[in-house]
């Protein structure tokens, strides 16, 4: 293999690792749907992309976002029903009430402000783009670790 | 809250993290299990901790690894078993078959040379090694940030 050579990935890394941060996301969203709530100071905030396939919401409200939004999901939340593959909440907008459905690949960002937490995804927009994404991987130019230290504290 | 305050986390993220990985890491071995065998060049190094729970395999190899030992899944493996918790397979030592099994939870290091993928994770060694890992994400200092950047191409 030359230096030129670029390693294919058929094993198709990226899309595991995506798949298994988003289920991830929804364990950690179960603490907000248990009838105990949110556990201490614990509070999220989950940003989407509003065009991504199967998310819904009052048309207003996602016009106004074209790109991306974040919901809070604190202490004013209804309803948070956690399917396989997305979530159902109702926030209030303007003192009304609003049905959000977001698919777990739609999220880009999750983050957690009580322990300083965050997690950064790729949303699947489109099978094209997802095709895209996944030979980013295979053309990576370096090592590619993943790993624990973002966890630790400093030794 | 002062600066002095640690952030306490009541929701496991860690634990959660390293479980997901460890899904990942399953999904993977499939792809060495399968009838088709490895796709491509790829092929795994499998670190594990080698007196972590649940692990077995010939009392004369894991005794010359008191520590970690890799195990290579590329031409010379058979018998490649994915359980729920923990995978078996058959190795040759000196021309010997041996039989291995080790839980996904005593892997440390798992690497893909073909695409130079590397995860390292923090094997559950004792219930009371877990709890202490666990303490460490509630007094992580900065911020917790996870993001997908190693599997991109530099740009």
């Amino acid at each position: 293999m030359t230096d030129d050579a670029r390693p294919i990935d058929l094993i198709g890394y990226e899309a595991l690792y995506l798949d298994a941060m988003r289920g991830m996301i929804r364990k950690v969203l179960q603490s907000a749907a248990s009838p105990q709530g949110l556990p201490g100071q614990h509070h999220f905030y989950v940003t989407f992309a509003t065009k991504a396939p199967g998310v819904t919401g009052p048309p207003d409200v996602l016009a106004r976002f074209p790109d991306e939004m974040t919901i809070v999901l604190q202490h004013q939340f209804w309803d948070l029903a956690l399917g396989e593959s997305e979530f159902s909440v109702t926030l209030t907008f303007s003192g009304q009430p609003k049905r959000f459905t977001v698919p777990y690949s739609a999220i880009t960002v999750f983050q957690d402000p009580a322990i300083r937490f965050e997690l950064r995804l790729t949303p699947n927009l489109t099978p094209t783009d997802g095709a895209s994404k996944q030979a980013d991987v295979a053309e990576g130019g370096g090592s590619t670790v993943v790993a624990l230290d973002a966890f630790r504290k400093p030794r």
